[in-house]
């Protein structure tokens, strides 16, 4: 933990994954950036084990304003700007991979429009790693010829909602859900409608590879009560389809072992 | 390197992803496994800047038999359960997330079914990291609310076809095609068919983080001259949608130098 520039190039802004939560899901290049770095600028949602191995000196918590607001983008792209015409090397670190739903490419094209060079650095997505550590794959050979991963804080009831839920539903592949908990039964009901089988296996993996992770299972019709009885909150992802259903065949022989294992009395409708 | 049991437990078979091909982008787990474990099943597709990192005397490489032809899938997950039931600690190591189209899920039941202990070790899929380190973030707020992963190796005239590229197209969200470099022919004119415009952004990135890594660019319309003209082979991902616009506008303050950048004369139609 130097903050040297020798592994970090000075006025390079680095865009950054941490991965799930896991410090070990960390990539290689990603600890060696955020050893090497002058700065890291980071919100929460890398979790709690990777934040605390953050130098005190060298990290900003852009994840929320004094007053507890949640800090603009436009703020933290100028302060990436500032730091790196500074001579500053830059990492800018997101939870997950910072191309899905991180707001990188926001961050890519402010950097590009004030000819800052960046780099990105990819990571584990949680989309993947969350259900990949509870037992279940994205896609399978027999169930799942695609996946799509689909943010579920919009309204699917609004006019201007810009996730088309029948279409996701037609398509016969895994839908990964982020930032769906609270949004839940709105779009199982707008899958329901759009004709998928109330029995489609469900899960929630919450908090996936973080100390005391935790999982709860269910069906279209079954996983709202599922997520009230284990009382799921963010951040979690929601799996539908087929592939959710191979956990209970593997999970007696899957030694992961990140807090909780499935939470017994989520299984409802059983 | 040295094969011992103390990071890697006995008899338990780890499903390893190497990520998309820089050793860099392995996570740290992943190095620590390939460290330890006592013997490593892998095929081609870590690339070839991972493999040959791997140390001779415990790798085996179960992609091609001797007569040429690929290793069918019961013989490795028998191979899998024979190893660890020797009291092996054994990584199986796939390219990008082994639950990504890897076979992952088929292994993992198999490996319960012979009551195996195993471990999943996710990893930084190419469906994502190939086109992020072309400068093309898979979701972006303002263009793509969902990205979907889809299997480009099935015809899609094909009555059975089990990817319904109607619905694809529906969802309005970016679309990452793994395994279609041969029948992005079919693909595209089934996109075209189902009312995609015309002008759509699409870009295939080949060999992604590897040395020598090759970007075209295109439209629905012109990305089959693209690959022709640059004559792009597999592996490579293509991707479709509004995001695949950003790389234009990032590229020239990208500092990530897996090889060559844009090959020029993939432009086409410019
Ligand atoms: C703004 S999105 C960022 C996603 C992130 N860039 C990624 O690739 O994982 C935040 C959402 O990611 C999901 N998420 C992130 N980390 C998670 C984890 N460790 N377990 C489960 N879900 C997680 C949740 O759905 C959360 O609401
Ligand atoms: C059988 S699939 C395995 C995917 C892998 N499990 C993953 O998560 O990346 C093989 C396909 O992955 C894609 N692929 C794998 N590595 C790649 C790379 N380095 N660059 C571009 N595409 C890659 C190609 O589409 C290839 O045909």
């Amino acid at each position: 933990m130097s903050g040297t520039d020798i592994d970090a190039d000075p006025g390079t802004v680095y865009l950054v994954g941490s991965g799930p939560g896991d410090p070990e899901l960390l990539t290689v290049k990603a600890k060696r950036l955020l050893e090497a770095s002058d700065v890291i600028l980071h919100d929460k949602l890398p979790g709690p084990e990777i934040i605390e191995t953050l130098p005190e000196d060298r990290r900003e918590d852009v994840g929320k304003r004094a007053g507890g607001e949640r800090t603009p983008q436009s703020e933290i792209n100028e302060r990436l700007v500032e730091l790196a015409r500074e001579g500053k090397s830059v990492v800018r670190l997101k939870g997950g991979d910072s191309f899905v739903f991180g707001r990188g490419g926001e961050e890519a094209e402010y950097l590009a429009a004030h000819e800052v060079p960046f780099e990105v650095v990819p990571a584990v997505t949680s989309a993947i790693a969350a259900p990949a550590v509870a037992g279940i794959p994205v896609t399978h050979r027999d169930h799942a010829s695609s996946v799509s991963f689909v943010t579920g804080h919009e309204d699917p009831t609004k006019e201007e909602s810009a996730v088309d839920w029948e279409a996701l539903a037609a398509t016969g592949g895994t839908i990964v859900v982020l930032m769906g908990v609270g949004r839940l039964p709105d779009y199982t009901t707008a899958l329901l409608e759009a004709g998928m089988a109330a029995e489609t296996p469900v899960a929630l993996v919450e908090r996936g590879t973080w100390p005391g992770q935790r999982v709860a299972t269910g069906t279209l019709e079954t996983i709202v009560d599922a997520r009230d009885e284990a009382d799921i909150s963010p951040p979690a992802v929601t799996v539908i389809g087929d592939v959710a259903g191979t956990r209970e065949s593997v999970v007696d022989f899957l030694q992961n072992d990140y807090g909780a294992t499935v939470d017994e009395t989520a299984q409802s409708g059983e």
